[in-house]
């Protein structure tokens, strides 16, 4: 496997991943949003009785979890814009300057 | 704001983004896991009726809209990840070694 | 339509309305459960910035507006499980008494 | 604890329960609003890689879990509601009339 260093590396990574374990006719559209928002909830789970305070001060064994958490949401949203030929960097940006134009920031 | 061309660069353009409208209150890692969600389903909704087929052959229209909601979860993911100094892309790529342990490929 | 006063009779009026808009090939379980996630998102759209203090004295407009999201959650689970075969209070009896022995009362 | 048979009756039992357990401080909308997508999120889950046919003829198993997830929707939905004083199946009923309206049957 090549070194991931950004979104481009790791998308390459996952197609090797994903076809490797005959992975490929699961992963519709449809099947990724799902799983995507699957591993998004085991992220909020962490955070749905903390206090906002708590949530900021996770303890090293918590906050681990919680990296693995936003690794796999990150994963599936990576193969979910893949799979649909989209840039997930592009989108941000473009959705970047829609955001500033809908919430100008105070004088 | 800098151009934004990978997500060290999307997160940089984020953090004054919010800085500029006095966001960083509301930012806690609890709001942002429910911010996260909340745009992970509006991913999900334009799947929910679809078949596994219709989910690959989007309309220009809807695949637009797609990416924006990509964009809308990436860029809560990426917040998220921020204030709690982790870095996704490292995330992912320790994920994806336990991942290969987890679920070796057929031989 | 009948009157509905409970989770049987909402059950028999959401047969009744999504037979008569030719729904019934649309409500897989798969689908259902879609659905129903994008509903409980919406919901959660209403806390996400809220304090939790905040999030308990709702204005009037605002609660109006929880209440129709609990209605949609509540109309897409009780049609996910029709279409199961499960019985939702029947479910949640159950559940409760594993519960109680997960998590004894403090003495 | 009274026999559960209907929402009303799993709303008191939910309240006996959470408070034998002084679990009422943590019962804010907000924290109550995440725990029921979670539970949605687990749900889900046992549909993500299945076809629409597949979700339709679960084994036995599977089914008694997704039955589980049911009940612990149902469960938060039921807290959530409750301390928000909204009566949620007054609620779906005045959902269906508007969903009524907003989708006619076809003449």
């Amino acid at each position: 496997m090549n070194t991931i260093n950004d979104l481009d590396t790791l998308k390459l990574a996952l197609r090797d991943f994903a076809a490797a374990r005959d992975w490929k006719p699961f992963h519709t559209p449809k099947n990724l949003a799902m799983a995507m928002i699957v591993e998004a909830a085991e992220l909020v789970e962490h955070f749905q009785w903390a206090t906002p305070e708590e949530s900021l001060a996770l303890a090293p064994k918590k906050r681990a979890e919680v990296a693995d958490e936003i690794a796999d949401v990150l994963i599936y949203l990576t193969e979910l814009a893949d799979v649909l030929g989209i840039d997930p960097i592009a989108a941000a940006r473009a959705k970047i300057v829609k955001n500033a134009a809908k919430y100008p920031p105070p004088l």
